[in-house]
């Protein structure tokens, strides 16, 4: 019989249908799935465009590259995601780390850096591949909560302080800091280019107010509900037409200075080749498991919560499998690094995508915009493009997270706080480095000072509680500990010190028993810790016991001898009974 | 009433009786005290001597520098230690990391290399003075006994290796890498110096008797006990005078080319000034953490060791003071980096050292012996210093402890395995860096698979087991799940992908029940997962309870608002109580 619970899976399942989730729901599909996923696949691609445009630049790349971003990886997405409505394209915090990772490498040149955001999406595929087929996503556990949430902010802070540029319309020597470019930024605020600022600041007001003021407006006005929802969304879509529509009537490029987005190429994306160079591989590492890791994340975490709500399933190391394969089309047909994005993903399930079929009509509206529609955002003003993206990431500042994790346990506030700092002054990919490692320290640290507890006699009876919370029976030749945790190499030191401070201080102490209710595993070290507090114990005089040790941790001290070394019937199955061995009950 | 259970500590005492152990037994210090501390002195003198001067070779140093390294550090250490029995001085590993850190910094300069180890010493010393005072020795515990074993291996053969050109008298190339100096030997065995190398075989042969032959030997010849101890370690001085002598009387250094030490100035150490240059500092400092870590580890095991053979108490903290000052002291007394030895503190608590007086002996016989006696060890051939190197750690290569590790815990295994062969390839200190860091991801790795069970009641009673070891009894609408460890970042995933998946496996669910036995913490990540999972469940349908949530846990969710939240009537006591809320018993 297995004696192991395990998470569910989709092991069971065909090779085929475990690796392409597709096949699940085609052989079932229908024309009502179908004007589902029309429905939801249309608005997310309304969304797409501009977003994909400005999140390139943001990126440093050319418009056209979140285009073609946002059209392979969608389909093999579609294909082999086993959310049926995560959106993936895109999305602001993996083209930050594209801009912070590649810009020292390019060194100004924009085709280098084009053909190194191929190359990057190539190793980031391969990675999450990689991660998904040998089922190692776990490792994306060593990312707190805290850490993340201290990247985000200051991700947010940098994606948003990068586009001021942008809105005011002035031109900034390239500079890596984010503090020397907000000190470059208000030394040139004089030179805001008024018209400019004045577009931003009216696309502002248009996407803010479709944010949040069209679904009350619309409510109020008895739209109907299946009407209320794109209309919410287009808000990005209407800046954009105002914003190019403007400045083609009135010739602001030429007049007043406007920087336009200027010709975007048309046509299908093409067959790119990434670099297959090891030196520009090994430069690219670290930003790539840096994007691997926080763009699988963001992924993972709104897959799943918009998975629970059908109470569907998502399998993490599919997803990686899916992602990292997406990622493999972004590298080959001119794109940049892709993950699921959150605000999109979450429109895509509420107009009601049921299915991966949703990201293949959005891949085929983005194909039809980029084979059709490319003239018309030569007149698109990059102050446009960088309002959208404002608006996008300022509600991504959380310090209200901050402030509630201060509160509740200081180790993981500190964690939050030097991660966000440490985004903002020592760089993007470092940061979230020193907070992961920050975050391991303060857990090894605390579970280096294990709970311990001397425990008494309960009423005559066969129970044994700690002696500090309950008044209880204790015989002085007898020191009865309980420890509250498994035993590996960082706590087993703290078990030593305490069981020989405790046999220092109490000379009549002849018997020590180590209670294992709560030991789930003995490591190496912590069996050496074992062996030498048997010595050591002897030395003074004092007889080792174990008590209500797990059967399987039981059943490894006896595969390593150690029980035979122990003395067998210095082992026993309750408290009581080693109580009643030593002679102290009957 | 304090209710945890803390490691007693000497905090109780006065100032002075806590920072200077000695006044605790220099109060009631008498003439048997004395004597005991007198032999145990004198002999670990008698190794100390030898030993010294072949460490300080080992480390790259004159042989003088071990002598010195061996005086003002005894003191200061025979005054602060908490420890009694504890030999301090030069040691093989910490003379290894010498030798690592710093060949590649000075150049093959003598004068920078003495100065550098003389900065080397200052710099542990502030760093392990600062872990006392900032109570931060735990960090050792992020060295597990797999990792130091596999360090402890590999370092013990690139020790002994790099003696064989001494023992072989043959010249090499100054090379970094252990496998090039290697190869190296290999190529030169042809030009080995015969007769240097029949004096180190000679030495060793000495050296062997001495350890293993001699206390069978004087026992079966009936000599007092109290006689064989100290005839046993004298090896070593043995082996000194017999090469010395021969060198001496032949000539050998002259008509055979047999390496000597040549002139050690004679004298008092003089006050030494480390350099005070933070671009050197810069450098030093990696080495320096190596060295005060590794340091601290061989001095406190020993110490610990030791002291509950005579049920004493050492204090960690006060340990990395002393350690720390005595590095001070050799920093400004012409020494180089120290540690309390091994086999020298073993041999000083057999031989009877009952307090710190026994080192200030010591200290004082090495004293005398820089003196007076260094002009007998200018035909003191280098061989038999290697070959007391050689005899010295050759038994520190320990296989079993891989093998044993190795069938206990694959993890514990490879860590080991890791750590051992970086250390070999990459580097002395990197190498450990290695293990450490792939200790702590097997560590997280295991823990983010926690062991989880449903459970069952129990023939009709209030207990509840897990269903996969107990015929339990259960209930279709309800999933009742315990999780046996605390809930941090690294686990919390684990738990929502098993709650999700074992809800969406089963439509019947209406209730899910977490029960708390085991969970001691729940960090601000888990908490975070908690509420989202409550939305998540929420959505599905299904009802969240807690039950059996600890006292101190609960408090810590009431004050993060998480109790109201959740609402305090789906939290239980106990998970009877949860059945019997639900409606399953009554």
């Amino acid at each position: 019989m297995n004696k192991t619970l395990s998470i569910p899976t989709s092991e069971h399942k065909s090779f085929w249908h475990r690796y392409l989730p597709a096949l699940n729901w085609l052989s079932t599909y229908n024309r009502s799935l179908f004007s589902n996923d029309l429905l939801a696949g249309t608005i997310v691609a309304i969304m797409l465009v501009p977003q994909g445009m400005a999140y390139a630049l943001l990126a440093g790349l050319p418009p056209e590259v979140g285009l073609y971003a946002s059209i392979v990886p969608l389909v093999i997405y579609g294909l082999m995601g086993s959310s049926r409505s995560l959106a993936v394209g895109p999305v602001a915090m993996v083209s930050l780390l594209v801009a912070s990772g590649l810009a020292p490498l390019a060194a100004g040149d924009i085709a280098t850096f084009i053909q190194l955001a191929l190359t990057l999406a190539l190793i980031v595929g391969l990675i999450q591949t990689l991660m998904g087929i040998l089922r190692i996503g776990f490792i994306v556990n060593f990312l707190s909560h805290p850490v993340l949430s201290g990247f985000t902010s200051a991700a947010a802070i940098i994606i948003g302080f990068s586009q001021l540029k942008h809105l005011l319309g002035i031109s900034l020597p390239s500079t890596e800091s984010f503090f020397a470019q907000t000190i470059a930024i208000i030394e040139r605020l004089p030179q805001t280019n008024g018209v400019t600022a004045s577009l931003a600041i009216s696309a502002i007001a248009i996407l803010l107010f479709f944010k949040y003021g069209t679904v009350p407006l619309l409510k109020r006005m008895g739209v109907g509900e299946s009407w209320i929802l794109p209309i919410s969304k287009i808000g990005p879509l209407v800046a954009v037409v105002f914003g190019t529509t403007i400045v083609w009537w009135f010739e602001l490029n030429q007049y007043a200075g406007v920087q336009i987005v200027g010709s975007v190429p048309a046509g299908a994306p093409s067959l790119s080749m990434p670099t297959a160079d090891w030196g520009t591989w090994q430069l690219l590492l670290p930003t790539a498991l840096a994007i691997s890791l926080v763009g699988y994340m963001e992924s993972i975490s709104v897959a799943k919560s918009l998975a629970s709500k059908r109470r569907e399933k998502v399998e993490p190391d599919q997803e990686l499998l899916a992602l990292g394969m997406a990622n493999l089309g972004a590298a080959f047909s001119g794109g940049y690094p892709v993950t699921g994005g959150i605000s999109r993903s979450v429109v895509n399930f509420t107009a009601g995508a049921r299915t991966g079929m949703a990201s293949l009509i959005t891949a085929g509206f983005i194909l039809l915009t980029v084979l059709f529609l490319t003239p018309i955002f030569f007149f698109l003003p990059r102050a446009i493009l960088g309002a959208i993206i404002i608006v996008a990431v300022v509600g991504m500042i959380d310090f209200q997270t901050f402030i509630k994790t201060w509160r509740y346990n200081k180790g993981d506030g500190i964690s939050l706080l030097v991660t966000f700092l440490a985004v903002l002054t020592v760089g993007v990919e470092t940061g979230i480095l020193y907070g992961a490692g920050i975050a391991m320290v303060f857990y090894i640290w605390r579970s280096s000072q294990p709970h311990m507890a001397i425990v008494g006699r309960l009423d005559n009876s066969e129970i044994y509680r700690n002696i500090l919370r309950h008044d209880v029976q204790t015989y002085p030749q007898v020191l009865t500990l309980r420890i509250d945790e498994s035993l590996y190499f960082a706590n087993t030191r703290a078990l030593e010190e305490m069981v020989l401070g405790l046999i220092a201080e109490r000379p009549q102490v002849k018997h020590f028993v180590l209670i294992g209710t709560a030991i789930n595993f003995i490591d190496a070290s912590a069996l050496e810790t074992l062996e030498l507090l048997l010595d050591e114990l002897r030395d003074s005089g004092v007889e080792f016991h174990l008590a209500a040790i797990k059967g399987p941790v039981l059943d490894k001290l006896e595969t390593a001898g150690f029980t035979r070394h122990f003395g067998e019937d210095h082992i026993h199955l309750t408290t009581h009974d080693a109580m009643r061995k030593i002679g102290c009950v009957d």
